[in-house]
C-alpha cells in the first residue's frame, strides 16, 4: 500500500508556481466572496490564503452578511468580477440556502472562473475549450499522473454527484472516454459495482461510507469527501479497514485537500496568462 | 416484452405541436446547415424536413461544398444564425474531418441551438438553466416517462460516450442524480457491468454489439445506435436474441429515431416561445 501524498505534491507544485509568478513580475490577485461566517469555512479560506501568499498571489476577501439577497449579491459580485485587479474570483461555498446558488456562480465570467463552476466555464470545459479544469478533478488527475497510475483503461467508480467532486470528476472522465460508474445513493447494485472498481473516487461527505468489506484487493482509493468530526476534517473512507486492501490510497488530511488548493492557484495563474485568448 | 413504440409517440407529439404552432400564428423556421453530400445524411434531413413541414415549421437548407474551410463556414453560419427568420439552427453531422467541429457547433447561439451542442447551450443545460435538452436524451426521457418506467432508482448502463448519444444521456443522468455507468470500450469489467444493468441505453453504432447473452432477464433496452447495413438503418442491439429477455425494448427503426426528430422540433418551438427570456 502506497500513500498518495497530496500535500507533498502540492508543495512541489506551489514552489514551481511561485518561481513562475515571481519571475513574471505580474500582479495576480484572487478575490474570495464569502457570505456569512462559519468556523470550518473560515479554516478553508485561511488555507487558500496562506498558500496563495506563499506563491506571491494577493488575496482579497469580500465578506457579505448572511442575510444578503440573491439580487444584491449578484450586483455586488458583478463589480468584484469586473475589477481589473481581481485576476480570478471564487465564491466560497456553501452559500446560505435562500441564495440562488447557480445564478450567483454564473456571475463569475469564465476568464476569471478559477473554480469552473459557472455555466459558461463548465460548457467551455466540456467541449475542450477551457485552459483550466475544476480543481478537485484537476487534483485527482495530478495525483494519478504523478504516481503513474493508468486510469484510461480502468473501471472507475465515483461516489456522489455533487457540484464540487462527483459532477466535475464524472465530466472529466466523460471527456477522457473512461469507462466509469457513478453511485448516487444506496442501491441494490451499489455493493457489487463498488467491489468491481479498479479506482474509487469518493466525494460524498459521509465519514465511514467506504469500508474494507466493500472494496477489492488492489484497489486505488481517492478520498475527496469532506466532513467534520469532533473538530477534525474527515473523509468518506474508513482508512483503517480500507488501506490494507489498497494498492494506493490518499490520507485525510494531506491528500486531495491541499492538492485542490494548489490546482486552484495554478488555475488562477493559467487564467492570468491566457486572459487575452480565452 | 413490450415494444417501446417511439414512432407512435412521436406522431402524438407532432399532432399536439402542430396545434400549438398553428393556433399561435407564429412563423417558425428551422435552418439546416449541410456540408457535402451523403445519401444516408440526406435521408435524415428529409425525415426532419417532412416532420417539420407536417407541424407547420418551415425548413431552409443551407448547403455547403465539402471543401469549405472552417473559417469560411463559421463566417457564413454566423449570418445564418443572425438571420431573424431562422428560429433555430442545426449543423447536420457528421462534418468533413478537416472541419473543426466544436468550433462550428459553438457558432450557434444558445437561443437557437435546438441540438444543444454548443459550449454555451451545454453549459446552461448542465446547470439547469436551459429550457430544452439534447434531442436524444429528451427522446429517451420521453419514452421512459410515457411507458411509466421508473429510472431514478435504477442502475442504468450507457454504451458509448459520443456527442450525440452517450455524452448527452450521461449528462442528463448526472443531473437527475441517477446511479449509472458508461462503458466506452471492451473491458474486463464490461460484461459484468452490462449484466447488472436494469436499463441499457446504447449509442455506439456497432450492429450486433449487444446480444442476449450479455443482458439479464427483465432488462429495459433502448437502442439509439445508428449504422447502416445493406441500405437499411440498424441499431446496436441484436433484437432477436435480446428482445425475449427484456421487459421493454425499442424497435429499430421506429424507436428512438422518430422520437428524436419530434423532440428536436419541440425544442425549436420551445426556443421560439422563450426567446426573450433565455
Amino acid at each position: 500500500m502506497t500513500l498518495l501524498e497530496g500535500r507533498r505534491l502540492a508543495e512541489k507544485m506551489l514552489v514551481a508556481l511561485r518561481e513562475e509568478i515571481v519571475s513574471s513580475k505580474k500582479k495576480v490577485r484572487l478575490a474570495v466572496v464569502v457570505v456569512g461566517s462559519d468556523p470550518v469555512v473560515e479554516k478553508f479560506i485561511a488555507q487558500k490564503q496562506k498558500a496563495a501568499r506563499a506563491v506571491g498571489i494577493d488575496v482579497r476577501i469580500y465578506p457579505f452578511e448572511e442575510t444578503v439577497t440573491t439580487n444584491d449579491l449578484r450586483k455586488r459580485i458583478a463589480k468584484i468580477v469586473h475589477e481589473k485587479k481581481n485576476t480570478g474570483v471564487i465564491i466560497q461555498l456553501p452559500l446560505p440556502p435562500h441564495i440562488n446558488k447557480q445564478y450567483i456562480l454564473n456571475s463569475v465570467v469564465h476568464k476569471k472562473d478559477v473554480d469552473v463552476l459557472s455555466a459558461r466555464a463548465l460548457g467551455n470545459w466540456i467541449v475542450g475549450k477551457s485552459p483550466v479544469m475544476p480543481p478537485v478533478a484537476g487534483a485527482v488527475k495530478t495525483l494519478l499522473d504523478e504516481y503513474q497510475i493508468s486510469y484510461r483503461d480502468k473501471y472507475i467508480v465515483v461516489m456522489g454527484a455533487g457540484g464540487l467532486v462527483g459532477r466535475p470528476v464524472a465530466l472529466w472522465l466523460l471527456q477522457e472516454g473512461v469507462t466509469f460508474g457513478i453511485i448516487t445513493k444506496a442501491h441494490p447494485h451499489s455493493e457489487r459495482l463498488l467491489k468491481e472498481a479498479d479506482i474509487i473516487i469518493s466525494g460524498v461527505g459521509k465519514p465511514g461510507l467506504i469500508t474494507g468489506a466493500l472494496t477489492r484487493e488492489g484497489v486505488v482509493v481517492i478520498d475527496a469527501g469532506t466532513s467534520e468530526s469532533a473538530g477534525k476534517l474527515v473523509g468518506d473512507v474508513d482508512f483503517d479497514s480500507v488501506a490494507p486492501k489498497t494498492s494506493f490510497i490518499t490520507p485525510v488530511p494531506g491528500g486531495i485537500g491541499p492538492l485542490t488548493v494548489a490546482v486552484l492557484l495554478k488555475n488562477l495563474w493559467t487564467l492570468a496568462k491566457t486572459r487575452d485568448t480565452y
